[in-house]
């Protein structure tokens, strides 16, 4: 009768919504906890924000309209745009560097696949106004901080991270030229997506040798670091990335997680959008999409129109990290909902009952009472179904009866000081010893 | 150069941003307290959703377009189709009564006004599945619970509550016709923004005679329960009602709010829509828009091809409310934004800097530290703009100071305790007693 949400669009129904809470509430512990601060925009803005970036593939996908004021607009389908907005807005009278991060939901009219959804909510993290690689680390010690906070180890995850400007300097050396630059990105981006024999194609009809192909694809090969460095020992127009490179790896080892990080030169990511270090999250065993991803733009808020700034970020989603943690039992069991359900005996008065459950609230507890009389041990199932930790059985106006649901451990408590308390500090009256 | 938000649309920066977290928190806490469970839905819906209820306004104000599926889409007025729906679609498994609220952000295209917005968060807490006026009760008392949460009191604002049912009751006997209430409502409705001459034209135009008239004034004058019902005692179409709403005050007296409640029959509220008790929150002075509404709409979810069952709710925006708080001086202060700044003194390395950040942040604590090597006063200064509550100057590997910024008490102290401790338990290593 009632229509159903959109395709690609999720409906929170508690246990998801609590799920999406969990994932929330680790986002934002972190990120403060790593002093960023908490903005955000409209989910609506001008399709121009959107369509000044050139190049951009994702305006084919775009919800965009023109409202009643004949106005182009679009739903958002990316947060930096807006926070170059903002930034560019108050540039002068913002503290550098701007440390922000904000949670927006995105929407992107994908092609329907299985799975594949046109709305999730992302964790934008950024420094904006830093061009040393103490931010670099920095940035990626904060998307590892929060796979830690929920629970997640190095044997779950992995970063892997390259450098763009390395990477330029290897492909020049190898004898790529200028303009032949973005398609190579292009196909080192496919890497793992295309047989070795296409590629080499691509490359070939971009018109690079067959040595050329080659050097390409022994750069490409390497993962460490250390190795890279000794082989191009002496080349004096690497010596910088890699001497910013190896402080790179020096701060995440003070930052404590470089053993999460695996380097890895053919991590591309956004071709037209990032200028130095790039890194991408994802399960150490490959069986979902990336988890997050991010690096280095420096010129990408002057291009989009906002300020001449160094800046860096990443963008994590909370579909594939949802996932991972469910499929990892990371995911909490459901709390307890409820401290304390009360529930009228035979002899206890609506009103009773009611002037408890307030009490109890007035000390922050998460308090139910029936809002109809039921027999008592209907009231009981109800306070298990409910999540409820105690049940409150109140027998008359002074008397009562304490059940913690978990053992059934039972103890008789008065109400009368309760009653009278002024005493409004979050506090439960009746805690007593956990038996285990 | 680049587009500003549109008209009507918020950027929240920092500050903003933190205002609303506030408000959002205190929804969520006191909505817990109550035993209330957090849902959420899709901000785009398909635009059927919406236009099935008829004798809406709202359809008009819709921000509604094509999708390029073809479908029509609406970003969401209300919440209540999108709960309608989510109950419907599971309605036999979950538990009675359903006690949900959410925090959607809402759209409307309103004309152009003045500090009129196009989109606001709204708290929407609702209660399906119960009769009974307990839980008109219970509602109005969360809805007033969120009030004192953020320091409110009764002498800032009133509850006024009336109820349709009476209300119908009352204005039957005083002669007006089945066909002629909806008509007696609008007016109803207008009472404060329109001249008595004028109503009573409207009155007189819709059939009602002059007898009925004056009447249906003399009803509305009402703001006392107990007069009103000496006034029709013994009148037996009317004993329920008043039963009912008797009731309804001694069970507000149990909850704590009773105080906080005006009688006031000339609240209306949506003509369509409310079938029981009613209520508005508003600032005791008068000078704001209503803080919220709700009541009791029996009927309105099977109007909306949903399930036949009772249900109550109220929405309270985040606009009304964020303007009353700051006009009574009660939106906190900015918090201290940071538990320590790490600065180097000329001795410390970059790597020690480090290394002691990540150590206070594995306690949990909101940590930052120079991205770039700065002199200790500008380290300072740059501590102080953050909000950090402390500054640890770290002269090398072993020794640092601790200072409290606010009074700028120091104490040196040891660091090789810190970096080895195993112990990530969420505490400050270094608190000493607040001098007042």
């Amino acid at each position: 009768m009632l229509p159903s949400a959109l395709p690609g669009f999720r409906d929170f129904y508690p246990a998801e919504c609590a799920e999406r809470s969990h994932i929330f509430e680790a986002w934002r512990e972190v990120a403060r906890r790593f002093a960023f601060i908490e903005y955000d925009g409209p989910p609506l803005e001008p399709l121009d924000l959107y369509t000044k970036k050139s190049g951009d593939e994702i305006v084919g996908q775009l919800y965009t309209f023109e409202d009643r004021g004949g106005r182009h607009v679009a739903l958002r389908p990316e947060m930096t745009p807006t926070l170059a907005r903002m930034v560019a807005a108050r540039a002068n009278a913002l503290r550098k560097p701007v440390r922000w991060f904000s949670i927006p939901q995105l929407f992107r009219y994908e092609r329907q696949q299985r799975g594949r959804l046109r709305e999730h909510f992302q964790l934008n993290l950024d420094i904006l106004g830093e061009a040393d690689v103490t931010a670099d680390a920095e940035l990626l010690a904060a998307a590892l901080g929060i796979m830690s906070e929920l629970g997640l180890t190095k044997d779950d995850v992995r970063a892997r991270i390259s450098d763009r400007r390395l990477l330029n300097g290897l492909l020049k050396l190898a004898g790529v030229s200028n303009e032949q630059l973005p398609l190579v990105y292009a196909v080192v981006d496919k890497l793992d997506r295309e047989p070795r024999e296409v590629l080499e194609q691509k490359l070939g009809a971009a018109g690079c040798s067959d040595l050329v192909v080659a050097r390409i694809f022994e750069v490409l090969k390497h993962t460490d670091l250390d190795m890279l460095r000794s082989e191009f020992h002496g080349v004096a127009e690497l010596r910088d990335d890699f001497s910013r490179l190896a402080r790179y790896f020096e701060m995440l080892e003070a930052l404590g997680v470089r053993e999460w990080v695996v380097f890895d030169l053919s991590i591309v990511r956004g071709l037209a959008y990032y200028t130095g270090i790039v890194f991408e999250l994802f399960d150490a065993r490959g069986e979902f999409r990336a988890i997050a991803g991010g690096g280095r733009y420096d010129n990408l808020l002057a291009q989009l129109g906002g300020n001449e700034m160094p800046a860096l970020g990443f963008g994590m989603g909370d579909v594939v990290l949802g996932e991972l943690l469910r499929a990892r039992n990371l995911m909490p069991p459901r709390a307890e909902a409820l401290d304390y359900w009360v529930a009228g005996a035979d002899g206890a008065s609506e009103t009773i009952v009611i002037r408890v459950a307030t009490a109890l609230r007035r000390r922050k507890l998460r308090v139910e009472y029936p809002l109809r009389a039921q027999k008592l041990p209907k009231q009981i199932k109800a306070a298990a179904t409910a999540g409820a930790a105690k049940v409150l059985i109140i027998h008359d106006d002074r008397t009562a009866t304490v059940r913690r649901l978990a053992d059934g451990h039972e103890e008789s408590v008065s109400l009368p000081d309760l009653l009278e308390a002024s005493d409004d500090s979050p506090r439960d009256p009746w805690v007593f010893a956990v038996a285990r």
